[in-house]
């Protein structure tokens, strides 16, 4: 896959600045620069480097409308036009996603076995996938996580360990097309791997649970 | 344990109505109303159950204060005192300890050593322990869970089980002095349960992991 014109899913707007509250399953299309968080610099959203690199972005949630971002899980932040549904989506129309982070979205997300399906369809189909912070809670419900590398949110290590991953601290963490972040604070480097990884069709390992 | 006048600690305001956010780590002493919701009274939360029951309930927090509660996860509630601090706290000061929902606190709560300590210590001296919601988060981070059978907010399920929970859908389930819940619509269920097995004086098993 190259980043020319390819067509990305992300679900959910993004962890810390912006984090997505009220629909929780979201091909993403934030394409809002992050607001400005202990010093570092606007403008560096997964969806909105997708986009820059030539990417086409669809913001993908449960519900039609408008989804709410939050600011720190508790302040209203921007709002994002849902591009489609869960269940009008097909990960065979994807080249990628991209699960953002948040606290209670992904908690959320991660309920509804329509969005489960179409995060595991990624990987059955061997496309890249990207998540920060607590977004990995989609890896550990659909049981991608065993036997990955991979980082995130600290507060879901011990469940990644018992999902059967290898949970490392690290800012960005690749794995055979999985790329995996901490916080807001690794998003330039999680969105520059991103875009190398989706650029380069690093393939996703097979599925590695029964 | 009798309730005439015993301790119970309480980690962080509750789910639902009434969702801690803020401080993640108190004990809890929510000592307003559960509002309405979906046409349940007011007046059953666990904190409040417990004072009505004679007991005297301390809430335990990261951080000396107040501690904003929300409802929903969204909308700031109620405003509670922080009675004591966990690094003030001793667990064999208690008779029982409650930890509360939400989705934020407990997730915060869980990446506090000391708070995770003081939990631990409850079952290590086979002492009550209640936990509703995403409370029992704390269960699977401290290991206590395992070997047990417990319910949970819905989103715990796969993290309980992975920890080697047994994860049953029960308006209150209790194993040998451990209660727990699955949301807000439980309180009243919860509460009564939570009172009868501290007033019992039931004991948590021992550690059940090494």
């Amino acid at each position: 896959m190259r980043i020319v014109r390819p067509r990305a899913a992300c679900a959910g707007p993004f962890c810390g600045p912006d984090t997505g509250k009220a629909a929780a399953g979201e091909r993403c299309a934030a394409d809002r620069a992050v607001p400005r968080r202990g010093g570092r610099r606007n403008g560096t959203e997964p969806a909105a480097t997708d986009r820059q690199a030539g990417a086409e972005v669809h913001l993908i949630s449960l519900n039609s409308g408008e989804i709410q971002s939050m600011n720190q899980d508790i302040s209203p932040a921007n709002r994002y036009r849902v591009d489609r549904t869960v269940d009008e989506a097909d990960a065979a129309d994807y080249d990628a996603l991209v699960l953002p982070g948040g606290t209670v979205n992904p908690d959320r997300l991660r309920m509804n076995q329509q969005a489960m399906d179409f995060v595991r369809a990624f990987f059955e189909q061997q496309k890249p996938v990207a998540a920060i912070c607590h977004g990995p809670w989609s890896l550990v419900e659909t049981g991608m996580v065993n036997g990955r590398t991979v980082t995130s949110f600290p507060s879901l290590r011990t469940d990644i360990r018992n999902a059967g991953g290898n949970w490392v601290d690290q800012q960005v963490q690749v794995d055979s097309g999985l790329i995996t972040s901490r916080n807001p604070d690794d998003l330039p480097a999680f969105c520059a791997t991103m875009v190398e990884e989706f650029a380069k069709g690093e393939r996703v390992r097979q599925m590695t649970t029964a």
